[in-house]
């Protein structure tokens, strides 16, 4: 295992991206540029300086002869075809599972990494389900050049509980999420803007890509119910791979998550129980060394985490960080986290995941 | 203790507004009748056919002499003085806890019940704090004719949790909010509009009645943190307030309260653990028949309670309703439930105090 992918608690508070001058111009390609996540990769890349040689743009067929802006040039968007991976270091996949699963081996076969943001392979046992900060040790371990990003509350909510199980064992987790538009897509996005500005005008609205109406409204995730549990797909998910990113296998785990008029940025109330009981003044130092993390818990003049000051920031912010009342045993605190689901929760991860192959000397 | 007012489970499905023709006219007083919730007491006061002679409505020095409409003619807001309450019956209050504390009992010694919708005295032994469904039977026990009407989240979540806590006995809730603006007030829902309005035309908007931006964010409920228990004052009043309209003085409870850009319904996520199983099936069969309750619970349609859904309706909607899968035991589960907060969470449930003391002959 290649040092620099040691435990997350011997890396530097924040991932420092990869030098240009260290390595060879890579070629990129991002597949899904043009949804809200390929707009983040294609932003992250160029703030965070990646060794980009090659920029390739991939999107529907609608799509294409298109252009986006990489580094003041404009990059034409091409459609994406079986033959399209060739010469490829990097392959950025955020266009659904289904293409995930077509493409991604494709690429692989080519010779490239893929970085998939999909739920295609986050559950299949050879490819290494990564948040850098938390588990950024299994990119030396994948045999097959294919890497998943978690989901996006997963990877948030795990930024902030690796620290603490690695301290203290988790035995329980109880979350509830009030998760941004962003995670539907650019065009969840849009209509939570038109829906409600047709409300303030008194105007109806007809919603067309969420299930029920969005204006100063929430509701519970669109995804399917699971008819045995009664649990959702999206809280299924993030349970399931939770429990992979933190090695808890059998951790008993709920969510119920929650779509909420909110743009980009997710928050979540977490109960975690562990295994002895954990002072709030270890949590908060544990956090406030945490990579990734910044802690927003001043109670004097109730600030907090906030979506709004989530968004477009790098950590994952936590607060309310108290001893939870309804465990007499006092094993179990409660913590409320924001982090921006464009960011941590898919593209930053996704590119951070790539810097990691790069400075490890893989790509 | 009159027989109207005997266990809740023996009550009708909604509770039935008391017939005019069977009581005499009376003489009401709103104190706070310009705010959200006064304009809600006029509104319920008249759907419900509530037997009002005289109407007395009251607000601060700067509104009187301007008049409201009730029942097609206009009533003019008078100044609130010492004296104002001589011929009263019956007196809402919803002014805050300082004017009740001051006022309240004046009005109880000029003759009149005072259902205060404050803080002032819900946790006062010798003062009944009352959901008719929950614990209308408390309202025979009164000696001081003055009745506290519950926090808004209590009252929802107490509507929900009363019928199965009355079957099988709750011994840990845990509880995270989604709450609108109108629990903060009509300058917070006028707020939440403006805010949204100047944030979706690019232009700047300073907040003014809540204590960070409202457009598209949510954060932490505003009330102060106790620096003990790290619970801000919200949390800790739902959690007290549950306990005594549940009798459950001991109840171990935790609750996360977040204000969400929602307008007027309040939404939450509970997680509610048994002394012993319950089955989601006969969970669901006791809901269904729980006054004040409906379910909404269609896993095919992922039709679940929505704040939307729920503003305006007198019912709490109640669903996602599943075992909870964090707790191993099996004696836990989830609930998502949304009420009106202007509604069931203020001054509907008021407007049922009145008319279950009229009921009782109690006024």
């Amino acid at each position: 295992m290649p040092q620099s992918l040691s435990s997350p608690l011997a890396q530097s508070r924040s991932p420092s991206p990869a030098t240009p001058t260290m390595t060879r111009p890579l070629t990129i390609a991002i597949v899904g540029a043009t949804g809200a996540v390929g707009a983040e990769l294609i932003a992250c890349l160029e703030r965070r300086a990646f060794p980009v040689g090659e920029l390739r743009l991939f999107a529907s067929p609608r799509s294409a002869g298109k252009t986006l802006t990489f580094r003041g040039a404009p990059v034409m968007i091409q459609a994406l075809e079986e033959t399209s991976f060739a010469g490829v270091d990097v392959a950025f996949f955020s266009a659904g599972a289904s293409l995930s699963r077509h493409y991604g081996p494709l690429a692989v076969a080519a010779g490239a990494w893929v970085v998939d943001n999909s739920s295609a392979f986050r559950m299949d046992a050879d490819t290494p389900l990564v948040v850098p900060e938390v588990n950024g040790w299994r990119l030396g371990e994948t045999p097959g050049r294919l890497v998943a990003n978690p989901n996006c509350v997963a990877a948030i909510a795990a930024v902030v509980l690796a620290p603490l199980h690695a301290r203290r064992l988790i035995v329980r987790l109880v979350g509830s999420t009030y998760q941004a538009a962003s995670g539907a897509g650019a065009a969840a996005m849009a209509e939570l803007r038109d829906a409600t500005a047709a409300a303030l005008a008194g105007e109806t609205y007809a919603p067309q890509v969420m299930a029920h109406p969005y204006a100063f409204n929430l509701f519970s995730h669109d995804a399917g119910i699971d008819p045995e549990t009664g649990y959702n797909g999206e809280e299924l998910k993030v349970m399931a791979e939770l429990r992979r990113l933190l090695g808890a296998a059998d951790l008993p785990a709920s969510f119920t998550c929650i779509r909420v008029p909110v743009l980009r940025a997710h928050a979540m109330a977490l109960t975690v129980r562990f295994a002895e009981p954990v002072s709030v003044d270890d949590a908060r130092a544990w956090l406030a060394e945490a990579p990734g993390v910044r802690l927003v818990d001043d109670r004097e003049a109730n600030h907090f985490p906030m979506p709004g000051e989530a968004s477009g920031r790098d950590d994952v912010l936590v607060g309310r960080i108290r001893t939870d009342l309804s465990d007499p045993s006092g094993r179990s605190l409660s913590l409320f986290i924001a982090g921006d689901q464009l960011l941590k929760g898919a593209a930053l991860n996704a590119v951070q995941i790539a810097e990691s192959l790069v400075e490890a000397g893989q790509v």
